[in-house]
C-alpha cells in the first residue's frame, strides 16, 4: 500500500478540509514535510516553500492578492478555486437581478410607494442577459436565466459557444454586446483587459432599462462613470457584490443613489467556504494522488 | 361571413384590450349591445348587466371583490385571469425567496455590514421549497425553483400529481408539509379553507431557517402569529407582496422588523396589467367564437 499524501492545510487547521484530506487519502502534517499546501491565509502572510511541496492549492477563484505579492512561481503546481464556488456566485447573481428589476431595494427603503414601484418594476422573462466572462459561474447562471426566460450572450475568452446561449462572442468582440442586450452580469476574473470594462463607452451603449450586476471583481467597473450614468438615468440600475475599493468609502455616492444595491461581497459566503470547497479539495487530492491533470491550475504567468 | 362578435371593454376602453378584441375577430361596442363584458374596473362599481350579456371577462385571478359585492351570477360565464399573469407572479415569488436567502434586505438597510450578512445568507440551491395551491404559478416557479437547485413540496385541491414536483399532497394533508420543507410559497386564492393557513401551529412546525414568501393574498397569513415568531426567530424570515390589510399601517410591527420584505403588491405590476392580459383575452374571443371551452372560467359558488 502506498505512503499516505502529505498534506499541510494552513495557516490553520480547517476542520473541513481536514477531513476531505484525511478523505481522500492524505495525511495532514506541517509544511516542513508536506508535499502539498493547502492555504487558505492571505497573499501577505504567505510562508516561505519548501521545494518538496509540489502543488499548492489556494481557496479563491481571483488570486489577484498572490499574484502582486509575487508569490506564485514556477516550481511547482498552483490550483486556485476557479469554479468551485460557481453555483454560490450564479445563485447570488441571479439574485441581485431580480432584486433590481424587481424593485427590491426601493421597496425596502420606500414602505409602499406602490405607485412608482408598480411603474418601474421590469420583468427578468423575456430579456436578454450578456454574461462577461462565461466560465463556470456562466455555466451555473445559464440555466437560471434559461428557466427564468431570458436569452444569454455569453462573452469568453476563445469565443467556442457556450451551452445555452443565444450567442456567444469573443472577448475581443466584447464591444458589440451592449447594444445587443438588456442587462450584463460580469464574471470575469480582475486583469489588466478586464479593468474598467463597464466604462463611459459601455454604459453609453446600454440601454436606458439596463442593469449590471457584478459578482466579479470592483475594478472591472469604471466606478465614477457608473456613479454618473446612474446620476443621468443612462441605466437602470447597478446591483454590486464587489466594489473598488471593498467597502465603498461612507460618503460614496454610491449608497445614496435610489438604483444601486450592494451587498458587502457575500455571493459565496466566507462563513462557508472551507465547507464548499472541501469536496473539490478530495476530488483534486485523489487526481494527484492518480496522476491525473487536477482542476483549477493557475495559468503560470496569467493573474487567475 | 359571421357577424363580429359584440365585445364591451368597460369603464374604460383600454388599448391594449381593445386591439386583442378586435385583432380576435370582435367589434368593441357599448355595454347596452354586447354579448360579452370585458371589466377592468372594480367590484363597487360594476354594472347592472343586461341579459345579452353572456359572458364577463374579468382582469384579476382573485375576485374577491366581486364575490362580496354579489355580482357574480349564474346566468352566464364569468372568467377570471387565473395563470394569465403566472410568470410574473412566478419570478416574483423567486425574487423574495432568493432576496429572502441571500439577506438584500439587511444590505440595503445595514451598508457592508459583512459580518453578520455573511454568515447569515443562505442558498436557494440543495433546499426544499413547499408551494402551497399549486396551479398555474407554480407551473411557471416549479422550473425556476429546479434550475436553482431546490426541490419543490406541491399542495393542490386534488393532491394529482404536479409535474416537476418531487411530492404532491392534497391541501387537506397540508399540515404535513411544514416539517418536511426549508421554505414556503404561498400561491393559493383566498377562501375561508386557506384563511390563515400560516398560523402558530404551521410556523412552530417549521424550521428555523425558513423563509415565508406570499404573492397570493394577505389574508392567507394570520400576521399577528407572523410577527410573533419572527421576533422570537422562529422562522428566518418573511418576503411578502401582499399583506393584511394592505397597506400595512405605519406603525405596523412588519415595518420594523429587520427579516421581513415587503413589496407593495407588484408581483404582477397594475402598470403592464392589461399588455399581459391581451393575448389571453384574444384567445379566450377565439375559443368563444369556435364554441370552445374558455380558460379561467369561474367555479360558480365559489371564490376563484
Amino acid at each position: 500500500m502506498s505512503e499516505p499524501l502529505s498534506v499541510a492545510v494552513e495557516p490553520t487547521p480547517d476542520r473541513h478540509l481536514v477531513a476531505a484530506v484525511e478523505g481522500a487519502g492524505g495525511r495532514v502534517v506541517g509544511i516542513d514535510e508536506a508535499r502539498v499546501l493547502v492555504w487558505i491565509g492571505t497573499g501577505a502572510e504567505f510562508p516561505d516553500l519548501p521545494d518538496h511541496v509540489e502543488w499548492v492549492a489556494l481557496k479563491t477563484a481571483g488570486i489577484e492578492e498572490f499574484v502582486s505579492a509575487g508569490v506564485i512561481d514556477d516550481r511547482r503546481v498552483w490550483t486556485n478555486a476557479s469554479g468551485f464556488y460557481a453555483e454560490n456566485v450564479a445563485e447570488h447573481a441571479l439574485t441581485l437581478l431580480l432584486a433590481g428589476l424587481r424593485q427590491v431595494n426601493t421597496a425596502v427603503l420606500r414602505h409602499w410607494d406602490k405607485e412608482p414601484i408598480d411603474t418601474a418594476v421590469r420583468s427578468l422573462h423575456g430579456s436578454t442577459v450578456a454574461i462577461i466572462g462565461a466560465g463556470g459561474i456562466a455555466d451555473s447562471l445559464i440555466p437560471r436565466l434559461s428557466a427564468c426566460g431570458a436569452d444569454v450572450i455569453a462573452v469568453n475568452r476563445s469565443g467556442r459557444p457556450v451551452d445555452g446561449a443565444a450567442l456567444t462572442l469573443p472577448a475581443d468582440r466584447t464591444g458589440e454586446v451592449w447594444g445587443q442586450t438588456d442587462h450584463v452580469v460580469l464574471a470575469a476574473p480582475a486583469t489588466a483587459q478586464t479593468r474598467h470594462l463597464i466604462n463611459a463607452d459601455s454604459l453609453a451603449a446600454l440601454p436606458a432599462h439596463a442593469w449590471v450586476v457584478n459578482v466579479a471583481r470592483g475594478p472591472l467597473v469604471d466606478q465614477s462613470a457608473l456613479v454618473a450614468a446612474l446620476r443621468e438615468g443612462r441605466i437602470a440600475g447597478a446591483a454590486l457584490d464587489v466594489t473598488d475599493p471593498e467597502p465603498p468609502a461612507p460618503d460614496d455616492p454610491l449608497w445614496s443613489l435610489p438604483n444601486v444595491i450592494i451587498t458587502p461581497h457575500v455571493a459565496n459566503p466566507s462563513s462557508g467556504l472551507t465547507r464548499t470547497m472541501a469536496p473539490w479539495l478530495a476530488e483534486n487530492i485523489r487526481r494527484f494522488l492518480a496522476g491525473e491533470e487536477l482542476l483549477a491550475v493557475v495559468t503560470p504567468g496569467s493573474d487567475y
